[in-house]
């Protein structure tokens, strides 16, 4: 956590030797000074013959004699050199994160709250629910609150209305935070890396529907929650974040979801920073997390 | 959690042979249903020469032939036979909670969530801060909300207010919630077990101001914090609940800020919640907690 | 922990008015003196219209003012007039636990260091393997070491001398302390509720082979093992205790492994105390452990 | 964990533009493969103006087109240029750890049972004892035993004596597996950063002796240990590894022994691993962990 503007440049590219040495002298060579650096070599293993090299790396903005769609454009003969996929982000540029809820009102609150400190440094352009529930609590805080009902017979409608509103709202995140409905395949497909679930168990447990339920009919001791990528595939995506917390034989469903709701809540918010710091490269359905 | 009214009998005594037969003995005969019963026996020691016996029962209300005043008469002649300290609350009275807050939003935000969902079945009958920061929140959710200054020359006054708040509004125990201010013995006094705080640290670690700060310094790999009662000693009353997370070399003093405010409402809601319940009872300057 | 020897009672049966009265009365009859009480009330639900009810409760022995045989007699009439499932041990009769192991070190080293310093106050009459690498271990222990190799064509012959040792050992408990075979249905059936297995692996995640391939695999972030009892199925036996360990993108399945054992050996050693102890109560396909 | 052999690199310095692009603009010039990188920058206090550099990094031996001792010989320009405090180690030089017991058996077990599967692959040259215990079971291992009784008058030639057998087993690090004495500042002294010790607290809670005694005394809900550097100041040295584990007020002293057992082999194998691995890097009286 830094308080100077800097530029985070994260990078991912098939391993060999010499990649540290170019990035890093194409930074010093400008004097860049490097505020953090993360390095992580993926050995080869059945699909990938080379291995592969993650980095990511945050320099100060003032140190650099240019601004930044010049460190774009120098940077880029070094990426395509490697074969790199690459971005670079401003920490002075807020990342915009679109809310989804239903509800329940424990990662609302959490998230408002951390929004309300500037803990998360962020823009709200706006909070999405198919329930009128939390419209007053949302507005008070002065973000806009969109009520997108859900109609049961074609939801084809409901969602390009969702897909509508982030685009207006410029969302560079959608959160789920307990939205509680299935996103159309074509709307995950629209949005690859950008999309966060947190899902109420310690995946690939308890996939889908009432997994308190299903953790209380195994008998397990610990119950837990995931923060994910939301992909096509249901509870699938690639794993950002988990955590469990210890129950026993006198906690009923209801004690669990009490307890889930803790977890939830706190794994979603670590998963959404890493995400929003750009600390997250994924690795086909891994991923990597330069914590 | 249960749906239905029950009664929760919390008591101690001098162990001896019997206890357990007497009082679930006397609950059986009026066909009483026992809902949860948890039984401990703290061996003698050198400062207790027979031991002590605590118990928490509860009994569902409806199985009872008689109300609650006539319950408490019937078992006192058990509880004076006993040498007990005891007493027994109603699941249909809500208790009062008042909430100290001072400038950070974390614990108030979790708070007012599970109020608000009624995870936490209470009523909060004011918040009280030496800050006017939280006023509109606090008075969105329909809540009564007193700016009581800090005079820094003579907290007599100030402190004075503050109890008389408490008084005039009925309180059953009062929640320090990153309060930040030292009450003073007088006030502790007046409100034995009833006063409960959150400290951010792991106590007996890093008492007192700045306790990231001193962590920091000294290098820990986890940091904490403490739910207690409040006792005249600053942070030294009966510890209810405590939690910790991992840090590393690269986490700031912010950043440990950051992740002990995660530590700091979790522990300081389940402390409550266990409070609340009658699940905890004093044993010199420790507890048990029925867990 | 206690020094003093106690008996045992642990019992279950439909949960009524009047169960606790009855057997505490029972016992402060005879001025019995209580150590240690457990109490469930497991509520009703689909597959239990009543529900059930659990207990142990540890009586000091010298306070009886009979032997054990005559504890037995006459608790008999209650546990008959409550249709408990029932029985009572002493904790001056050291339970019998064979372990079964293969190739893995780790929690055969465990758990004869807490047999040797008596942490496990335990016989164990005989250690059984597949390999002979652990005979000189075991053997330097003053252990009889069993080494029954596995025919990969007919597995009954390796099964019936098992079993044939378990009975001439006299053995309560068998413990799978990473013995990597499955145990044929017969065996499993033969021993219900006594044969303890440690899975590496968070169930119900990664059943079967090589769960810590699996865990990679899918970018989990905490990787756990599981205690339970073996049934036929393999895997899906009563859950007795369970924990987990943070991972992360650098850890390869080689590093999990070494983690993992950190786990195995605490969750199973763990886990076999609570049974030894006779602190865990079946329920269906799920357990109460009155830690 | 890597299979094929590699040498560390370990470096700290005061932190400047350019040390990361000199150092891998070194190895990559001679087509050094690098396994693993991590890099640390201490921000600018109080106490250091500039602040501070921390490197590991691991090179594929095979890789480099020259032995050890000239990559040492090349690179000492570079440390010296940087102002660095730096080696260079080999893993195929296998670290020589002598250890120190006294009773307490599970830290022994635990890191003989390591030793054995190779998990930690390094050379025991002898067990140090003031206790004559573990004798047999030391030698039946194969490993050398030295029963070194302690004058409690004068404590002069014992610890001169462990000296003598330290330097005569030509060891690289001495590891306090549970001793439970207090070694002379002068031999703290002698081995910076070479002598390891595990503490049964979570500290600095509970400094010195008994520490059990004094969680149980204060009813703390969480108990620990905790692995670090020896040096003159009881305790106080520079914590590695610490980790915690949940106790309540049904735990005795006896209890909180046993839990703690678990915890103390753990974090000290964990901690141990680290440094013989040259991932910790001490920063005035902190560590940097390169987990």
């Amino acid at each position: 956590m830094h308080r100077d503007r800097f530029y985070t440049l994260i990078a991912s590219c098939p391993d060999r030797v010499g990649i540290v040495a170019r990035v890093s002298g194409f930074i010093s060579g400008y004097k860049g000074w490097i505020l953090e650096t993360s390095l992580h070599a993926q050995p080869p293993d059945e699909g990938d013959a080379t291995g592969h090299y993650f980095m990511r790396i945050e320099v100060r903005a003032d140190s650099l004699p240019f601004m930044l769609s010049e460190l774009r454009e120098r940077f880029r003969p070094i990426a395509e050199e490697f074969g790199m996929e690459w971005k670079i982000t401003d920490s002075a540029v807020k990342k915009r994160v679109v809310i989804l809820v239903s509800k329940q009102e424990h990662c609302l609150y959490d998230l408002l709250a951390r929004w309300q400190s500037k803990e998360l440094d962020i823009e709200i352009p706006c909070v999405i629910s198919n329930h009128d529930t939390f419209r007053g609590f949302v507005e008070w805080h002065g973000i806009p609150f969109h009520h997108v009902a859900i109609d049961s017979g074609d939801k084809t409608a409901t969602y390009a209305r969702i897909r509508h509103i982030f685009e207006e709202a410029d969302g560079d995140t959608m959160v789920l935070a307990r939205y509680m409905q299935v996103l159309p395949a074509e709307l995950c497909a629209a949005y690859p890396g950008r999309i966060i679930n947190i899902h109420h168990s310690f995946l690939p447990s308890f996939v889908g529907a009432r997994p308190y339920h299903q953790a209380w009919a195994k008998g397990v001791k610990l119950i837990g929650a995931t923060c994910h990528y939301v992909t096509a595939e249901l509870d699938q995506g690639p794993i950002i974040e988990q955590d469990v917390i210890r129950i026993d034989h006198t906690d009923t469903v209801a004690d669990m979801v009490r307890y889930g709701k803790d977890i939830e809540k706190t794994v979603l918010a670590r998963g959404l920073r890493y995400h929003l710091e750009d600390r997250v490269l994924t690795c086909g359905n891994k991923t990597i997390v330069f914590r």
